[in-house]
C-alpha cells in the first residue's frame, strides 16, 4: 500500500533520523499530514537552516553560526584547561555535567587507518598549533574508550611528551547506578587499577 | 548549555515529530550535521513538498497528490463495499493487512460535541450522498472502539436504517497473540458476546 510518491519520499526521509524505521517514519508522516502541518513546516525551515548556517568553529572546530563558538568566544573559562573530544556530540555530554569549565577541541573522530583516518584527517596538526601557542597548561583527552579513542589518545599524548603541558585522560572506572554484575571485564579492571584510598573527611 | 539558535530551533522543530523529546531531538540534530546534512535537505523537501502537495481526496477523504486517490482510481476493487474509518492511518493500518479490496470513506475524526465536532464537521453529508448513489451494497463501520468511535458508528447506523443497505461493524473481541490475563473486562464481554461455535473442517 502507497498513497503515492510525496508520502512515500516523506515517509523514506524521515528514516535519515537515528532510530526511525519503516513504522516510525509512516506514523510521524500521517500525524504532521493530519493534525500538524505547520510542524512539519517549521521543522523544513530548521533543516535547511541548520544545513545552510551551521558551520565549524575556526577555533576549537565546534559546530557554530560565527567564526568562533559560543564557548570559544566565552572569556569566563579557564584558559589553562582543553579538553579533546572526538565530535560535538561529546562536547555537548560534557558540556550538560555541568563540571568542565575550560575549553574544547573537536576532533574530526578518532585515529582508524582502516578508514582512512590519520593524524591529519582528523585535525591533529591543529590541536599541535593551539598547545603550541602556550596558553594551555592541562590537555585533558576525552576520546572515547574505544581502541580508536584510546590509540587517539595514546598517539596526542606520546606527540606532546616534549612540551610543558600536562596531559591527562579522563578516569575510567564503574558508571554511577550501575550494577558490579553488569559492568564488563575491562571496566572493572580499570576501576581496580584506578582505586583511590577512601577518605573520611 | 546551548550552540545557538540556529541549532536550538532545529532541535526544537524535531520534537513536533511523535515519540521525540528533548534527548533524542539532541541526539538527531548532532547525527544529521555530524553526518548527514544530504539527508536533512532530502527531509527538508520532502516535508515541505508533502506539506504543499498532499491534498484530499475529493471522493474518499483520504490523502492525495491528485483529486481523486489511488485507491479510488483503483477498478480492481468491489464498488459494493464501503468501510468508513477516521483517519488516513486507519486505512493504512485496514491497507496493511491487505484483507480488504473494497473502497474507503475517511471521516475528520469522529462525533465529538465536547470539541465542537458534529456529523457535518467530520464529513457525514459527504458520506450519506456515496451511499444514496446506490452503488453501495455493504457499509462497514471501522471507526474506532472509542466512546467517540462507537457513537459516530452508532450515528452512522441509525442515519442509514431505512435505506437499503447493509451497515456492519468489525468484530471486537481478543486480539491474536494477546494473553487473556491482560484484555480488558470490555474485551472480554465482547468476546463472549460474539463467540462463534467451533468448527470442525
Amino acid at each position: 500500500m502507497s498513497f503515492g510518491p510525496v508520502i512515500d519520499e516523506l515517509i523514506e526521509s524521515l528514516r535519515v533520523l537515528p532510530g526511525v524505521g519503516q513504522k516510525t517514519a509512516q506514523r510521524m508522516t500521517m500525524q504532521l499530514l493530519e493534525s500538524n502541518r505547520l510542524g512539519a513546516e517549521r521543522l523544513s525551515r530548521a533543516l535547511i537552516d541548520a544545513v545552510e548556517r551551521i558551520g565549524r568553529c575556526q577555533s576549537c572546530r565546534n559546530f557554530s553560526e560565527s567564526e568562533r563558538c559560543r564557548i570559544c568566544e566565552d572569556p569566563q573559562r579557564d584558559p589553562g584547561l582543553l579538553c579533546v573530544v572526538e565530535s560535538p556530540s561529546d562536547l555537548l555530554a560534557i558540556e550538560q555535567s555541568q563540571h568542565y569549565r575550560g575549553y574544547y577541541f573537536v576532533l574530526a573522530g578518532s585515529i582508524s587507518p582502516i578508514d582512512g583516518r590519520g593524524p591529519e584527517e582528523i585535525g591533529l596538526p591543529a590541536l599541535m598549533d593551539r598547545v603550541a601557542s602556550g596558553e594551555v597548561k592541562e590537555l585533558i583527552l576525552a576520546t572515547n574508550p574505544t581502541i580508536e579513542g584510546e590509540a587517539t589518545a595514546h598517539y596526542i599524548a606520546e606527540t606532546l611528551s616534549k612540551r610543558e603541558v600536562l596531559v591527562t585522560r579522563l578516569a575510567h572506572g564503574i558508571p554511577l547506578g550501575g550494577e558490579l554484575g553488569f559492568v564488563d571485564g575491562g571496566t572493572l579492571s580499570h576501576a581496580f587499577t584506578g582505586r583511590s584510598p577512601v577518605r573520611n573527611d
